[in-house]
């Protein structure tokens, strides 16, 4: 299998993914983009868009960069990560994943989250261990 | 309003954790107990509760464990969080969020998820606005 | 050597440490103690202690609790680490750390920094790699 | 004061950058770079930078950008801040503090820590609250 039917593959077994409405929109190696259309099932309080469904796709999104430099077969898991919320989230996100250091066992990657006028709405930094 | 019904009344609203399936277990001032029961919808690539969903609930724990201690009528708004996943986490969770330290505009408020057994799954510690 | 011995001999070899002043106050398995003595050195711009000076001790003793649960032998480095201030550091200052989830790889530890009236002034939560 | 001299008058205060070495190397609006020189005081148990030292210049220097953006004369404290340790920190360092994101009351800046041969050895994300 190719990186990107790898990561496709994974990807379409999470079915948080599917439940929140995320899409996987590019992989290259050490670099993902996951889309999170505008929706009416995923916000918070005040309209915006929850933080939990921000930090879903960031996550995912780090994590599948960290994926994508590992050995094939490699699996990734997510030790700790640590979101700074920058401005409210509204409408569709993008989550842009890119892998700050890779290890042999441990990765960390950070993701960006913006919005449709690519506003940074969120930034998370995370550490996965691979195994 | 009781400070229940006006935590149930915002919680309502947010339809990310209708999306979810999570429930508000208990309030009282500067602790709140959120369940998400066991769900085929909200799982990750090895079965596992996604971590955007333990983040989901860590994070409203620790929001309306702010809230709960604000003035009445204040908006609370996650600044930044981080989380440490400590554990795979599998089945029904609680995320028991609690204030460590309440301010005039800034509190900061930690959550820790629980599964079924009682095992500690995740910590999160979160800063929250307080409007 | 006995436990203490072990982290006592550690101590002793970090510089900087010894720069601050602070000092190995209690060793207990999964349970350390640094104590910072109160310094005109080691202030910022306000004259409270300085966050690095803080987060030096708080990285120490979540370090060495994390040593003293590992097998003998094994080193300790912090992957990360992350710190809420709750209030202004002054005088003296206590670190308490504590293991909350030790692995055979990676622990997961806390550090509490208390001032001499025993009021909490920051948390971390660091990850830890074990050799 | 020119913004440089604002800074340098603060920095100049700062003891514990003093006890540790610390320079200011280059001050910007948004863009803040200091110098940790390499010294036997500043080390940790395998002869490395101590994360302590690290931190505090990492601290320092995001502290600053954030500062330099904000009116004369406010105050800027740290709220929190989030450090992953990408490298073994050896010999001289720089911080080079970024703004991500100014706030009238909460500013969130970045900090990057290079070694002599421009490797990242540390990233730092903090949350400054400006008053």
């Amino acid at each position: 299998m190719s990186l990107e039917e790898r990561i496709a593959a994974s990807f379409a077994t999470q079915t948080m993914l599917a439940t929140l409405g995320a899409r996987l929109e590019q992989v290259a190696p050490g670099h993902i983009i996951i889309a999170l259309p505008a929706s009416d099932g995923v916000l918070q309080q005040h309209g915006h868009v929850h933080g939990g469904a921000v930090m879903s796709i960031a996550d995912s999104a780090a994590g599948y960069a960290a994926m994508s430099v590992a050995p094939e077969g490699a699996e990734v898991l997510t030790i700790e990560c640590k979101t700074n919320f920058l401005r409210p989230a509204r409408g569709a996100l993008l989550a842009e994943g890119r892998v700050l250091k890779a290890g042999r066992t441990v990765t960390v990657a950070e993701a960006d989250v913006y919005d449709a006028e690519r506003t940074l709405v969120a930034k998370m930094i995370a550490t996965m261990a691979v195994r």
